[in-house]
């Protein structure tokens, strides 16, 4: 107490000291001794800042509407937290990302950096809580337990807008590349065997749908994010909140946030347990990190030689690959984006365990789930950009090795296999691979297909199925 | 060959002895050298040896329509089709389930099967092939890689239709409970600690909505099994298909298995490799593990005892507990119902490595995605009903109990701390706990409030949101 | 009761119909109405039922031996166990193997199943149990929570040496290969890019070691396996087992089964409720399938193409590869293998999760724990057979075309980047990739190396690194 | 150029400008572009730049010792690398954790700032790479691909022994609880129903035992880190390294890092490519995950309550439970520790993906497996000290509640089922339950049992099995 520097609070454990120019109070105090665990605070997760001010700010409002707060402190309230959401105060945020609580010392932190910068506002000193408490104020109305998921939620929102943007951006670069290549003539394989002829341009085209479709399947869940069980307080009966609160809180937060689409769940009692909408989430995210990693394996695999490779394409030269290899060049952007698909996969197992250790009304865990799906859509959101910009862009072909392999191939037997029948053209591809022979010019000898009937049935437009749509 | 028992066939590789009456033929054969593995086969999974059917007769029918396929033959191999379809000479089909080759072993095996079916039908001899040919005929048009993944899909959607039969009977049997419950005053928990009052009725009802939320989620990812690539061929060029087959052989599929959401992909390429679809439906599915397998964690919890445990509700008795503990009674069904969960939940990290490991044009690893997925839609439909027919229906309240407790908990401060503030109402509970005593005779003692009031704030209506709602 | 097919027990909860002619009993009736989920049944894991077997003889014969069991019953329950031990009455083994409640209904299966055939031998009528009772007698000393993790070591100490096996010839085949290859240079590749030269046996010979390596990881968990908690009988502490029965009955599974490493775990109480044993072996397991699956994804990638791809080797061919691509041979036994691991990897997770939800004195979930581990087990032991045997021995190397790719190749400049610098040899580099020139041309053109240098760093023994070993 | 502010470097893309203040360089600025993904630097990782710095040292000291490196280029180099494992320089290493190129860019950072250090020892400035050159001296005889892994190897043995001590720590804290509740006799459970009576001392031994084993395992691990493929240099051939380097080399790391048991893999080749001791890690990682989650489960349900649960145990509060429910004290440290638990399981995953989807000689994936692993043991290791001194150091008994449910438990009857038979004592039981009766009454009236056989049947010596250890 006779510290100048810090000043004390109290709690139910009895009193602590705080830094005197800390605007965090006793509960957060509290939560720095018990989750010393990795160093990297809320203070690193801006969305999710911004995203408390949000729900805190809403309280407020919606408290002050329904004659709960008096308009003097409910002003204050929407004061500091309009600042908090401009970028202000963040550093203020201290508590670990890896804490117990189910959330409880996050929501405390905003409580009492809120309360505290409210009293500044009102020209008060930090810690007079009987001008603006942290939790009879502040905290009115709610429970970690409704104010924490749906300032999750609100977090992985924003961590999901930028995801879908970079999608479209590699989306954009493949479809790019797919007109740019659109009459290179090459094989297709399946099982890594060479089996018939398609166009680069077919090949980076299903890249680009594929990951249209998962466009489509995020802004689906998207949408799971936005019900919402605010109001529902400790477990979703509403315990102590007033008539009106949570419809006027929601409107609030649909101003606030200009998300539109923002409802209030039916059940609330079941929306505070249940953890489905993250489930869903990370399933989703873990299927396009399994795309976007199948596409980086075929980036890789395409481009890979250049001599003893498949060196069908050339990946853009990047930085040196070896400290001990002069001249050669590495796949590095696509294997950086392969580690951040593996990441959010291991992810996927952390978040359903999580999921499943929920017990009864709540599930106590959100903390991790939140913290693994909000850093694995960063990391893939500046990964898929880095594979945009950095690399697919400049990606070229190798056209006169492309064009060569599919002219000497056993594997055009296949297109003549309706003519020949499954068994001649067989024996053809057998005789011509042990033999080291074209197959064409054992079709011309052995069969009664004339050069007219090959031209037609062997035309890059029949072979790749552009005649057919 | 002159083993009366055996008939010779060759292909690429040579000549291949087989069982005189078997159906299938040498590509079978080498299967059954190349696969012992599991000992499970095709004819296991009998929702997949119907879709197979399905697929080949609506590809013979369009054959016909389009004039790739002579009516006589187009015929048999339908009405060959028909007869697997209802349930016959499926023992023929032998194949693994464990097998590698992208499913190319399962066409063969149904290829085959169909053939000699069909040369019966129309009184030819096995093995006849020059009349109708496995390949030429009953393959015509179709390649592994279009049939495999079509047959799959609509396998895959029987078994969705069963497991959404089962949650629906799952969700009326907690609905059923939900409404007997309604009047159960109880305590709810938050963090396994004591939180507010709600009823078991609640209780129960979100254990309803959260699994009817989920038939939302697999009706969704439903439709996205009915995107067929179906026509594509070997890599989705199409190659070999006539004009106008594919469209005629998705018509004939809508006709014969009844879907008529049945579509084209749209760019079927990029449906021939990816494995999108089952990812998704892995991770629902895995969703309705997580919030089954959690359901069943609170029953088990919820009747823990019966003296030194939660004892909240009595599970149905279904067999003898122990074999040492005379008496005992054990909650084995949520148990199974909980271990299913966790296989699928494993299942899906199978799923997940599979579709990672696919490259370029195809995805040869979708046989162990089917396994899984299959399975795990099997045994969970399964395991739902046993839950809610040999556990759910039976659950009974322990009444008396759960409303003693309510009636001492410290716990029911909370409701009062409006009208008190969070630090008085903390101090009063503190002590409570500490000296053992009821939080509301220190109320009395301590506070301003009136009986009137006290009444009004701890009412059952006001407690559980009811009022609210 | 007067059904003359049925016979009828009873049990707490009343009395239930059993077939006449079965060996089981009423305890296992119920188990079948409970668990009808996969039909997959414990006679499927005849290791199992064999360990039950041994665990309950052992037990027998030790009751005999401290006097808590008469010669005449013991000898009797003996007897029985040898007929089950030598592969008699499995069919008897009913129970699912998907089931709740710990393993009680497994447990007593067999304990029904031995007291009926050694009523039989002693001339009673199934279901006399005032002579030989399923529980007094046949369980006698046991529970479940002992009686049951004790032979699921055992019979997963049965898989893991099946495992050990097929490694060893896996492992031979590959050393075989490793010498054949001794001699064949090739390209190195890091990241999929050509590297630094090295012979095709070196690459097999790596395959052989890092198998070699799991040999002894594997050998290693399973002397953790026998490390036993039998005598602790329903939470660790003994309750019920005579003084003396735990030795005894540890001495006669060692001499049943001869396994002399089979010893008591040191806390009892610990050892009921630890699963650790079981995660340590998946996770190992799991390595291995790891292991096993880069190999695959190696030999498939090694013998690609056979034009459009590596092209290094020659796997052999085994079935025709496509039902619509004349003459196409694919990795068919490669990536069953893979498959086969995926699913190990996702077993792996449900163990994981079974294991991390027991709770208190017992894992009540070391049904599926079981299941999956003698799965992955059994169909790893018979994939890799496949593997050594229809694929690894019959590979071939292309010669030529490994030979002609080093010759040719920039990658060479590495072996003189110490003579002549990073930079330098660099700078040649990519100016030989860039105008398609032998990198050697520009070496002899622009530095001062002279032939006999160049000769000294290019031989194979330098460039290998087999002058260095 | 012409900024003062920056040097010019050159590689192989041509030049770049870095700090002229930096002591990295080109290659390291190339990384900064190719992967800003999360913010998070090498320098996050104090035990791998250390790790760096000795294998740096090592290297200089070896190639000084055979001949190939000058003694004073030598000399600046080692003094460099040992100012960096003192701590300096440490925020020079800035490229990103999330990193493609298999750690190239990593050793690249390692190397430049080595270089520059030492030319700066030398009087030299920085970039004067004409004298001391990052490549042709620092990173000679090396490549990232032995580099890169032995210092991971070194990094996370230093992390593993944190982690080991925090075990140990924990260990004994639960130690000390299992003597001082010895003697508190409560209700074992199994499958969460009363079992049979045991100690809370045995309950909390159990926990010790079980992590004791978990020191075991991780400690045979731990030597498998210590086998090296430092010499190896690009894909194990050792290319490039002088005879005599490895072997020196060797000895210096032994030296400096104070690791005895530092021994080479017996084949290079083998050891560059595979990962399997990162797996193996890993696993056993995950498994001592599971045992802590499982233990904080059970003090987390054994705490339950503190009226509506189990309320056996109270842990020590250390924060208020709640924003909205006075007085409520929540299982804050259990809930972090089973979420870094989730993390680490899942990181299992990840880091199974990336060993997977390592080819040929090269797994580039390495630096997602040290980061993941690396974290991991870092917030365990501060989670399991939090747990032992914030939570299980402050653990009490509620003696007389555990008391009062032993001696009221029908549980007790099955100490009497070896006199009584199971029958009897199920019958026993079951009616106890139903009637609400307390069991030992019914046997009195029912049995033949006198006082003196009940007396010491129940004895709790008897009952918990300390009379037979």
């Amino acid at each position: 107490m006779s510290d100048p520097k810090a000043r004390t609070e109290h709690d139910m454990l009895g009193t602590a000291a705080v830094p005197a120019e800390a605007y965090y109070g006793v509960h957060t105090a509290r939560a720095l001794v018990n989750f010393p665990i990795s160093g990297e605070t809320l203070a690193a997760r801006p969305h999710l800042v911004v995203a408390l001010a949000a729900v805190k700010q809403a309280a407020a409002a919606a408290n002050t509407e329904v004659g709960a707060l008096p308009e003097r402190i409910g002003s204050a309230i929407v004061a500091a937290c309009e600042e908090i959401r401009a970028g202000r105060l963040h550093d203020q945020f201290v508590v670990d990302l890896v804490q117990g609580g189910a959330g409880t010392s996050t929501n405390m932190n905003a409580n009492e950096v809120i309360a505290n910068r409210a009293l500044e506002i009102l020209g008060r000193p930090r810690g007079d809580y009987a001008t603006v408490h942290p939790l009879d104020h502040v905290n009115l109305g709610q429970s970690t337990n409704d104010v924490y998921p749906t300032a999750v939620k609100l977090a992985l929102d924003a961590h999901l807008g930028e995801l879908l943007a970079a999608l479209s951006v590699l989306r954009a670069a493949f479809e790019a590349k797919a007109a740019e290549f659109a009459d290179v003539l090459k094989m297709g394989r399946t099982q890594l065997q060479d089996a018939v002829p398609m166009t680069l341009g077919q090949e980076f085209g299903a890249f680009a749908v594929t990951l249209g479709e998962d466009e489509l399947r995020l802004s689906e869940v998207r949408l799971l994010l936005h019900e919402l069980n605010l109001g529902g307080t400790a477990i979703g009966t509403g315990l102590n909140a007033r008539p009106g609160y949570r419809e006027a809180a929601l409107a609030r937060l649909r101003d606030i946030t200009g998300i539109g689409t923002l409802v209030s769940a039916t059940d609330l009692v079941e929306a505070t347990q249940d953890v489905g909408v993250f489930v869903q989430l990370s399933g989703v995210l873990k299927r396009t990190a399994v795309k976007v990693s199948k596409i980086c394996n075929d980036l890789r695999l395409l481009s890979s030689g250049p001599q003893a490779g498949f060196g069908e394409i050339a990946l853009p030269a990047r930085q040196a690959g070896s400290s001990i290899m002069p001249g050669k060049v590495n796949p590095v952007i696509p294997e950086v984006v392969n580690q951040i698909a593996f990441d959010i996969i291991g992810n996927d197992v952390t978040v359903t365990l999580a999921a499943e250790g929920g017990q009864l009304q709540l599930n106590p865990f959100e903390p991790v789930i939140a913290r693994v799906l909000s850093a694995g859509m960063g990391h893939l959101a500046a990964g898929l950009r880095v594979l945009a910009e950095q690399c697919v862009a400049g990606i070229e072909a190798r056209r006169e090795h492309l064009s060569a392999i599919v002219a000497s191939s056993a594997a055009l037997v296949t297109a003549l296999s309706p003519a020949l029948g499954y068994e001649t053209a067989c024996a053809i591809a057998v005789e011509a691979h042990r033999d080291g022979r074209p197959a064409l010019d054992l079709v011309r000898e052995r069969t009664a297909l004339t050069e007219q009937q090959l031209t037609a049935l062997l035309a890059p437009e029949a072979l790749t199925g552009r005649e057919r749509s």
